[in-house]
């Protein structure tokens, strides 16, 4: 679920006139589609920031509600397959949005003509996906399209989770000074699902890095929960794309050291190659979060010291200015602005 | 959402090939997909009967979730569109349940193409249906695919409700002597669908019966909650589905009085001329009650006072047997078994 963020700026007006695939690409057009006609049409408070996860009040308990459609094509590919992303990214919006998965509902668009081996493949991966999580599916609707009339399945998923104790977070916690950590390499979701497609002549030893962040999240909280401002996922747009939208709706300058950021080098030599930048590439099992400084080193042990944790760092800082801007400082001494993704490089990412 | 139910009978093992428009139904096929594939691979507990929505103890409070994929086709018709049944359809799952409605997330899948001015109309017309039925929209994700890849656009919508006080419905608490009401005609919806397609050379004055029914039940609880046994709204697969599910999970027999079952002319016409059985085409602001026989004027009454209810009925009662069947009787003394659904003979009806 992205944030339906109306923020600080004036309101963006939709004036397309037909949807295009750039719509549901993250970046700066599904930005106008989502605030410039969505949000002001669907909800009743459409000034007000959400995260990935709505937060519901109900009699004193505080719930976080977040879903997802799930349309990534191919199905499967090396790491994962739609199963997977459909269960981990709604326990990762929960996650980073301070919340422990409690429970899961499922719905199926399937295409007539889908091979039943195929149904249940994907199927046995959600569960799976789900017991690793720690979540349980409670329930859920099927529906059948004619053949030609879906991309064989279409999955969605919504989660609800419990707000762990002590977290409070939103953009508007962050401060000057504060560090931004991140949880492992970027891109190589994004890579490998280009690499899966064949549309590149390239055979290269990557996986998609679907997994659930739930357990990081966990030992940073736990560690570190009042120092804690801000997290989110960096899936469709990217690493890029989530700064963006926390500097916007911070009204912070972030500042990224590009020497920093971790990448293998297939994503790196791939992204050259198609003159991507790597900070645009969707990631499934990474996460961004901003510390307060005097947290920032225990914060990044807590989350070396869970098992697939082990190559988080700290990429960043938030700075008094340039205002509302991501800046990335090279090696070499210079620096660029790193803008939301404008355009499709990738669609039907996840 | 459909009951993920396995009741007293023996697993049903799905054996199908691949899958089929009949397996979206709502009849036969559709529960042979959910119970002899979908749920046993995907639920931690897969022999408990669950009702149309899930039922969720967090720290105390019951929750009720529901969630629905809508891909009805054509998007809009006499009384309604695609955006009304996506929030009324949710709504009504949850009211059925025993819930009052609290929060509602959305997903939409939309085909490069699409025009904006139908994406607005949708998004309005949920706006819309979402403030009659009391009901925020508090979250949801968009995505887009290639042109050919869906047909316009599908909606996905997921409530979380509140459990009514002293209410406690299952299946299980069914009585022999039990009264069986509707809250009104059956068939509209379906048949609609069916003379929007243009299929039918047909003209005539009929509207879908999308609502909310929350109002209706709520009276209903509020004067005879102790006597309300199982509530169900009679969607795809129509009445005769949901009191074939409710024969089978109850051990219950269930007898209708045909004559007292109220049909729009129309929808009585459209059934003759095709061959259909009115009891199998889908409603959308229906419902079925099961109340104890002490309190069945009583809820009559309360329903009819609420408006939308003025033609709330007693269409038959529970007996001993025969067991998990369902009959019709006839204005003539004869009596006929009534079936699920078998087939598909109107798909994607919601």
């Amino acid at each position: 679920m992205r944030p339906l963020v109306e923020g600080v700026l004036p309101k963006v007006r939709f004036r397309d006139p037909q949807i295009e695939m750039a719509h549901g690409a993250g970046g700066k057009a599904s930005r106008r589609l989502i605030e410039g006609l969505i949000v002001p049409l669907l909800s009743e408070h459409p000034s007000e920031p959400l995260a990935d996860a709505a937060v519901l009040d109900i009699e004193g308990r505080r719930l976080a509600i977040t879903t997802d459609s799930f349309v990534v094509k191919p199905l499967s590919f090396p790491g994962g397959s739609i199963g997977d992303l459909a269960v981990n990214g709604t326990v990762n919006d929960l996650a980073v949005s301070g919340a422990i998965p409690r429970a899961m509902v499922v719905t199926l668009i399937l295409e007539a003509g889908l091979p039943t081996e195929v149904l249940e493949i994907e199927l046995r991966a959600m569960a799976k996906a789900a017991r690793q999580a720690g979540v349980s599916i409670v329930g859920g609707d099927t529906k059948v399209v004619e053949h030609g009339m879906a991309d064989r399945m279409y999955i969605t998923t919504t989660g609800i989770g419990e707000l762990m104790p002590g977290v409070s977070l939103s953009p508007k916690t962050v401060r000057p000074g504060d560090q931004i950590l991140l949880s492992g390499p970027i891109g190589d979701h994004g890579i490998t699902i280009l690499l899966a497609r064949g549309d590149l002549e390239l055979d290269a030893d990557l996986r998609s890095d679907t997994r659930p962040v739930t357990a990081m999240v966990q030992a940073l909280v736990e560690a570190t929960a009042p120092g804690l401002r801000w997290m989110r996922d960096p899936t469709r747009g990217g690493v890029a794309s989530s700064l963006n939208e926390l500097a916007r709706d911070s009204g912070a300058g972030l500042v990224l050291s590009e020497g920093r950021i971790p990448m293998r080098d297939t994503v790196r030599g791939a992204c050259e190659l198609l003159g991507l930048d790597p900070l645009h590439i969707a990631n499934e099992g990474q996460f961004l979060a901003v510390m307060a400084p005097e947290f920032a080193e225990l914060a990044l042990r807590a989350m070396q010291q869970v098992p697939g944790g082990e190559e988080a760092v700290i990429i960043g800082e938030v700075k008094e200015g340039p205002i509302r801007t991501v800046l990335c400082e090279t090696p070499y001494g210079g620096s660029r602005v790193v803008d939301m993704l404008v355009g499709d490089p990738l669609p039907r990412i996840c």
